[in-house]
């Protein structure tokens, strides 16, 4: 018997469809909290708790960490672990995961308050935010690389051929890292898409691949200031949605010379910013 | 000129589609961070930013004030309004809101840490969570209303109707209130989905209509453990979501005997919890 909390859960629901109903099985997306602890220099810190979808937690812990600026790589990482404190029950110790850091020191966590992108000094406002991350020293993407515009097309349907948990549930957020080719290298779901988008760049320090300049990401969701500050972080040139992007979405796009398209269904995107990566049709259709 | 945010962005974007491509005018949903500050006593705390679309900000404020348990009706609040700290340029000025409580002494404001569900007494679990809102002494909601499965059929074409910003943006979150008999009393949109309902809640707080006994609550993405805390804290019974819930937005609903239900589009809904509510179809198709 396991009591490690799995990633979806059986449930008894009632579907009531037009003028019929009836009981069935059904899967419902976990829903469940994970703390995050930082051990180094002999002390220990808790730094947040998330409510995310069991599964991939040490990636979840380590992208966390990364998006925070925290961990720049995985030669900064001695080990992860889910706790082992005596005070808390076996169900329990899967919601804790313990980041051990390499190095000597616990390092200075005053950035972490994240509902904060501002300061008395730099004020309130969307620039602010934008200032916020050129302060945090993060890189501006390199040029490549250039993508088709055909490829980009295919890039919702191999992200959902290869969403096992939405199938059951209907109900998670997934985030995907494709080759520049359309080749997807790695998928993760969440309940949270911060979460989701944080388990892959976890995933991405644990192999060693960071900064991702040569990957494209794709939410199936929207595009919003913390998903494109996340990709920034991780060196992500080019972001696609299948949903709408927020006006600061697109404004962290322009600022860092991103890539940027949305409403990417079928064989059609919108392009917000970064037209010089996306090999376009020839055919224009631009009104007099 | 005024600099006030508003809740759309103009932007130009290069749509592409199959083989075409052509420059066009579109909206975004605008994304800015909003501060909520509190007042009492001759003291101001700056409790948190959230990032918003701009509009019904001082709802905002209030729901979320609400939510967080620091204010629980009108009287307690003396005014609302934007900050005219003189350190602040105009446009920012419209992204801080200054509450200000009618009692004399500052709030306790341990409570706030958003992310932390947990103590170390209690643990880090989906249980924990829900003995955490039960600490915090939520009501559960009285027996009613009872209502009409072709009644909630309809809920999420009226919503759709009446969201005028999701028409041209296509990139907002909705939550509406209803009456049992489908008659929406209030929508608010939001690139945040936990925005769009603590407006909801902050509109009503102001309205002097707290508890929202007698209301259907409709989101239109998914329903999370946060959202049904939210609906709890203020005393709506039913939540319908056009989304997939969690496990653990199924588990508040179960333990604080809340109706949820999930999936309603079309002519169908899945319900999770609380079926007392629902006037069902008589016939029934239950598997032998």
């Amino acid at each position: 018997m396991t009591l490690r909390p799995g990633s979806k859960t059986r449930a008894q629901v009632r579907e009531v469809s037009d003028g019929e109903q009836r009981r069935r099985g059904d899967y419902l997306a976990t829903e469940e909290p994970l703390e995050i602890r930082l051990a180094a220099g002999g002390r220990t810190e808790r730094l947040a708790v998330t409510m995310r979808t069991p599964g991939k937690d040490f990636e979840l812990a380590a992208g966390f960490l990364h998006g925070e600026g925290i961990v720049a790589g995985r030669e900064q990482v001695r080990g992860i672990s889910y706790c082992t404190d005596p005070e808390l029950d076996a169900a329990q110790q899967y919601n804790v995961v313990n980041v051990e850091l390499a190095g000597g020191a616990m390092p200075d966590l005053r950035g972490l308050e994240r509902h904060f992108y501002t300061s008395s000094a730099c004020g309130v406002c969307g620039k602010a935010s934008l200032d916020q991350i050129e302060l945090r020293g993060c890189a501006v993407p390199p040029p490549g690389p250039r993508v088709d515009a055909e490829v980009l097309y295919g890039l919702p349907e191999r992200l959902r051929g290869a969403q096992g948990l939405f199938e059951s549930t209907g109900g998670l957020h997934a985030a995907g890292l494709f080759t520049p080719e359309g080749e997807l290298k790695c998928l993760r779901e969440d309940v949270g898409r911060h979460n989701a988008v944080d388990k892959l760049v976890g995933w991405a320090l644990l192999q060693g691949e960071l900064p991702l300049t040569d990957r494209i990401l794709l939410v199936s969701g929207r595009a919003s200031f913390e998903i494109m500050q996340k990709a920034l972080v991780a060196g992500v040139p080019i972001v696609c949605a299948v949903s709408a992007p927020s006006s600061l979405a697109v404004d962290v796009a322009e600022r860092f010379g991103m890539t940027l398209a949305g409403f990417l269904r079928g064989r059609r995107f919108n392009l917000y910013a970064g037209e010089d990566r996306v090999e376009l049709p020839a055919r224009t259709a631009d009104r007099a």
